[in-house]
């Protein structure tokens, strides 16, 4: 869907044929969409419907007769399908005697590099999620710490859902939507992909992390922060200290021409160095079990991938920068910012502060 | 996605390998989803990492590799893909000598006929997307009609966005998100995918369609009325009435047993008879440019479909009923339900009011 709005300018609700052209592209769309994708459209696609394409009735709804009908009237001879195409309409392509070549190429490579109005776009979203960030640690410093340790906030317990609900509000007046948060404390965090619920506690790690799209734009933003209310016990100041010292050594490598590799490498032995080591351990996975980081645009994660098979970074790359530590027992750290890659270096794309522990305001 | 939600019970933010079996089922996820894996799957559900597949490192991230794996251990002698299965991969099969079989059914069919504890998770949502309707019709509600037909509230326009922004505030309330919302007034609503944006007016048509997901359950909701803030031209009147009669119709013929092409044919009858043809227009499709409705549960559109290619409902069945008409310089009116297919009716999921007309509260 994201090519297709890429390549075309048009958003689609359902799934619809592009051919993309050296010279045009086709856009094949239903008659009730036909007017807003003619509105939406560059200049270069050519919108058409399975009725401008004289196609009889039970052949309509066939996505292979439209690329049938489209080769034949523009003699186009072959086309090439990325990995990730439909084998059913390959295969019927086939039936129709339509030559189609598997690609090993991303269907639309030239997404990765991000054009300076797309980073405002992303720099745009990723402030809204620096709001939302600041609208959690407000609530998280305001909270009092009940007995048991539980966080307490107008007389009811501060739940990981009242911190979603809080963030989501303000994302809204950003224009921007932020289904799949993350607020996660204690064993909860530990799991990098737990969204997190229920009560918050105090003297432990909460991973706080923000992930919006801006519903005009469609493009995403990315940042965590991990917090404690109230004071944290050594070994989890050391895990925090530590993801600290590692993202900035991280953020300080990112430039173009590096590779992905090297500094996901780099970070894992600074943690093994450190004594946090990563592996099995009783049947779970633990350490710094995910990647260094991933491309955002109009995907939440897109390339370049900054990891074990990272690529090589270039300038226009937009990636996070994220490692985290997680034990069970002792807790989950994760920081996360959102950068342009530059020629020497990289750019922010907003700020936010970095603190562990909070006290009451 | 979806359908490995349904089927296994896990929720999976990046694509996953799900291999159905007769007695067990096969999930592998990367091994740092692996506790939550575990956690969220149903029991016949095994759990594998590409590391308890002992695969070497180059063969890890190979989704074929992961297959081979599987058939080898547990002697699986061939594989049905559904006709969206991606190509790469199914080439990828193929080189490495394992038969896979195209099937023409759909992944999991099932998913069509809900459970009781499923209607009860889509009738949650449609609650929540009644409560969004009834503030933003607060709001038109409310509103003064200024000086040249714009309306206005506490000072300002009244606008789509704001409209949009009050009902994604009541979501949220209810623990939804209401990304995609519609709030198109005037020659806007003529188009029935396009979103709406600027400054609202009194006297026409604005369509408001509202489709929320909640966040956790996964399932959607969709409703749609059709308002006009002051008095609607006569013209304008009699195609709401139209609409109106329409759905109430297509709403009474709902039962097991019928056919949705039955259902919408009907309609675009009662259509023509009222002298509201549908067809090209100046270069534009005009009158009952869609189906009928379609089918509502962890997707926004599934089966099954009302409309032209509908199949014959079954009890179970959660659908839209949701007829429309649409003519450039008079406007679009649209009005839809959603409702659980029972054997000899149907029933409500959630109740509420069709007033066209609004005038200040």
């Amino acid at each position: 869907m994201n090519d297709v709005r890429y390549v075309s300018g048009f958003v689609a609700p359902d799934p619809v044929l592009l051919i993309m052209g050296t010279k045009k592209h086709y856009l094949v769309v239903s008659s009730m969409e036909v007017g807003r994708a003619q509105r939406e459209c560059y200049s270069n696609v050519e919108v058409l419907t399975p009725e401008a394409l004289l196609l009889p009735a039970k052949q309509r709804w066939k996505v292979a007769s439209h690329v049938q009908a489209i080769a034949k009237r523009d003699r186009i001879e072959s086309f090439e399908v990325g990995a990730d195409f439909p084998v059913g309409i390959v295969e019927d392509l086939k039936r129709r005697k339509i030559r189609v070549v598997l690609s090993r190429e991303a269907t639309c490579p030239e997404r990765r590099i991000k054009r300076e109005a797309e980073i405002k776009q992303i720099a745009y979203t990723q402030r809204a999620a620096v709001a939302g960030m600041r609208r959690a640690l407000e609530l998280l410093e305001t909270a009092s710490i009940g007995s048991g340790g539980t966080l307490r906030l107008e007389g009811r317990p501060l739940t990981a859902e009242r911190v979603k609900e809080a963030i989501q509000m303000e994302l809204l007046k950003w224009g921007c939507s932020g289904q799949e948060l993350i607020v996660a404390g204690g064993e909860q965090a530990v799991d990098p992909h737990e969204r997190g619920s229920g009560a918050l506690r105090a003297h432990e790690a909460i991973i706080l992390d923000i992930f919006p799209r801006h519903e005009q734009s469609g493009y995403w933003g990315d940042i965590t922060r991990t917090v404690c209310r109230g004071e944290a016990p050594t070994r989890l100041k050391n895990l925090y200290q530590t993801v600290l010292k590692a993202q900035k050594e991280a953020l300080a490598s990112v430039r173009a021409g590096i590779c992905g590799d090297e500094i996901h490498s780099r970070i894992v032995e600074r943690f093994g160095q450190a004594g946090f080591v990563t592996g099995e351990v009783e049947g779970k996975q633990v350490g710094f079990i995910h990647g260094t980081g991933h491309g955002v645009g109009l995907d939440i994660h897109e390339g370049p991938r900054i990891g074990r098979s990272g690529e090589v970074l270039r300038q226009g790359d937009v990636v996070t920068v994220e490692p985290g530590l997680y034990y069970p027992g002792l807790g989950g750290v994760r920081i996360e910012d959102t950068v342009a890659v530059e020629k020497d270096g990289f750019r922010w794309l907003a700020r936010c502060a970095k603190k562990f522990e909070l006290r009451k305001q």
